[in-house]
């Protein structure tokens, strides 16, 4: 593992832009998993207009890795609606540049991958509770593959405000790339910072694998690279 | 994960002549990983004339990634005595190409390995027990790097003939590369054969990942190959 | 460059052999473009019975390089037909692993490999006048990428017996990936024997780089590999 | 070949920042060669902040391609002076990371790059007369290696600004990596801006690949990117 702590968020999501930036300009037909939420959404902002619009960009393949779909509504999933807010969309990616993960394809999603000789990057964000991508803890072993995965009722309770609270269309289940297929990418780069992450990351660096911190199963990948910032690195 | 099946256990063992003499050309200055023991036995008797004083494959550096030290006598231990009779000695491979796991050199052996860029192949076996390298069942973690295992009382009644019967050479510890370690190499190759394997491929194939069943992590590696016989995957 | 010198014939076709499946075992999906002729035939023999019927290779692709149509005659042109003879027929080769260079595709053959990620490797020859593919000496330039040339007479003549006498078969042209296309292939493999290559090969290892000697250009390549008997280097 | 046209000269120097950036973080030990002049002096005053002090760059080792001597003082040549003020000290680039070229290791320059398994990347300048590195039209053959090469009257004559006036301190000649030894680089980045290079780029894009024209043959290298930026490009 390479481990790289930054003085700050700014700087974990700078330096999180040079290492996707370099993959890109370095291989650019490099299939690319990267990650929502509120950890990399600096780095979008960064990259955005790196990317947008530049031709030597426009051979790079996109993947999601996980998915909650509407249940009642028509509409694209959670995750990937989300990356297009974040980074699709303000960066002009063309829509054949973009390959979806959710209910309808997950079954083909390894095999896919697997024909196109891996992944080359996935980008991962890293939860307080040790999860990545939709691999929470008691919810995937260490051997799963691309699956479906049934909610349980109190995480249904709590991913209402993904859905703006209407109930309705709160799935019974979503769809990861479980901890079996991530290991397979060529690379791993995995971000993270602020005081809540700390108990996380000094949990990993301890070294223990066991499969109630998922992500401990990462930290074994012959090609990771993990940028956190001062905070999250503060118990090391 | 790679899976190769073949006939019988001599096609097993030309397919990993090929794959490993195939490495050693692509990649002239290659470090390489070697198993001992009887498996690779046929594969060794194959490759030797194709390697013995030949220029191309000079600036290979081999490394062993486990050793059982003698406790009395002043000799090399159990690992690297084998790897010399069943390779380096036919083979005349040149002493500067032998990097030596051991006794003495196992805290550096991490740290070498990474400044070197990591492995770029290791040659591995599998126990019917599951274990690969010195990684018994609850003996080492998944999260262990190369460290010094101490034998427990039934393990040295059984080792003591690799000692020729003398009981006073039999260590109270042997030294291996631990799963962490092994996840690192660029490359991993398994071969294994006969109905004795047969349950514990089954169980590999089967996709659990404990650390009771040592060898299961390697099935996460995102470039491992298997090799195996038509008995060996008679379960499948 | 790397320049193994073997004992023989033989030996080189062994060699080139191992060289070949190793390619293929370490990259399942490799891209691969082969020769014809007379110099790999024995290296063909070898590698038939290792490839025949075996999973392992299924996902390989297989290219040609350089072809002559026939003229009059609808039929496959002489290089390709000579590579089934050779090689896909008695490897029993899937027809879908095959991609096929002629007089339709020739336009399209570079933008094609580019959007690939380019080839893995391209095995060749050398004739004694220095040409590699149809890259014959004063026909085409170091800048040239798959072209279409045009015959000049006296080969016409020379070319007659590759059409069984047929003189109505000849074409007026053939094609040929030029040296700019073939430079841009991952990794090359140049194989040569007897002391008829042992002038050019002098030349070559001399280290003038000239259009006159098309070959000359390859030793640049930053991942050749030169396997040539001791006859071929009998002049070093 | 892969080509990035930029807006202007600071965005040609912010997208080669981003791709030396990137392959420093992607491979944390590579071995790079840099260029000095002029072309690249934005490009080090983006990344010397990126640098300077941040440990995951602390294994990167650099190196000069060319170098032209003093004759009389006993101090370092023009080139490696130059890098240390464009780069190496404002960086605080650690001594140990720094490979010398000069007439003193330039015999050896190519044999111990070939035991590191090459070089990782080359950034390159270009001149407007074709040249790299100090491959001058007609002075080094596209087969040269790293060689001496005497300076001609006229060439001493202009290079006396380079010693601050002193003739005394102009040497008889220069030390340069030659066409071969720089095609043996895994990945080359060659970076030009302005109208100055117009023609030049056109040249080299209209593919003939002539000595006269000493940078053609770089076009024909399998990993090569060229960053220019639309005034560089206005001939096209």
């Amino acid at each position: 593992m390479k481990l790289i702590i930054t003085e700050n968020a700014e700087e974990m999501s700078e330096t999180a832009a040079q290492y996707l930036l370099g993959q890109m300009l370095l291989k650019p037909n490099a299939h690319i998993a990267i990650t929502g939420g509120s950890t990399p959404k600096r780095m979008y902002e960064i990259i955005v207009p790196k990317v947008k619009d530049k031709d030597q960009f426009a051979h790079i393949t996109y993947y999601n890795f996980d998915e909650i779909p509407y249940r009642k509504e028509n509409r694209e999933g959670v995750t990937i609606s989300g990356l297009r807010n974040l980074y699709f969309n303000p960066a002009n990616i063309a829509e054949k540049q973009i390959y979806i993960l959710d209910q309808f394809s997950y079954l083909q999603q390894d095999s896919y991958i697997e024909q196109l000789g891996g992944l080359d990057l996935m980008v991962l964000g890293l939860g307080a509770d040790g999860h990545f991508c939709g691999n929470m803890p008691a919810t995937t072993a260490f051997g799963d593959a691309t699956k479906k995965v049934d909610f349980k009722l109190n995480d249904k309770e709590q991913i209402v405000r993904e859905f703006g609270g209407v109930k309705e269309n709160v799935p019974d289940y979503f769809i990861t790339m479980g901890p079996r297929s991530v290991m397979q990418a060529k690379s791993l780069l995995m971000i993270a910072y602020g005081k809540g992450k700390a108990e996380i990351i000094k949990k990993l660096m301890a070294g223990k694998v066991e499969e109630c911190v998922p992500s401990s199963i990462l930290m074994l990948h012959p090609n990771i690279t993990m940028i956190i910032d001062k905070d999250a690195a503060s118990l090391l």
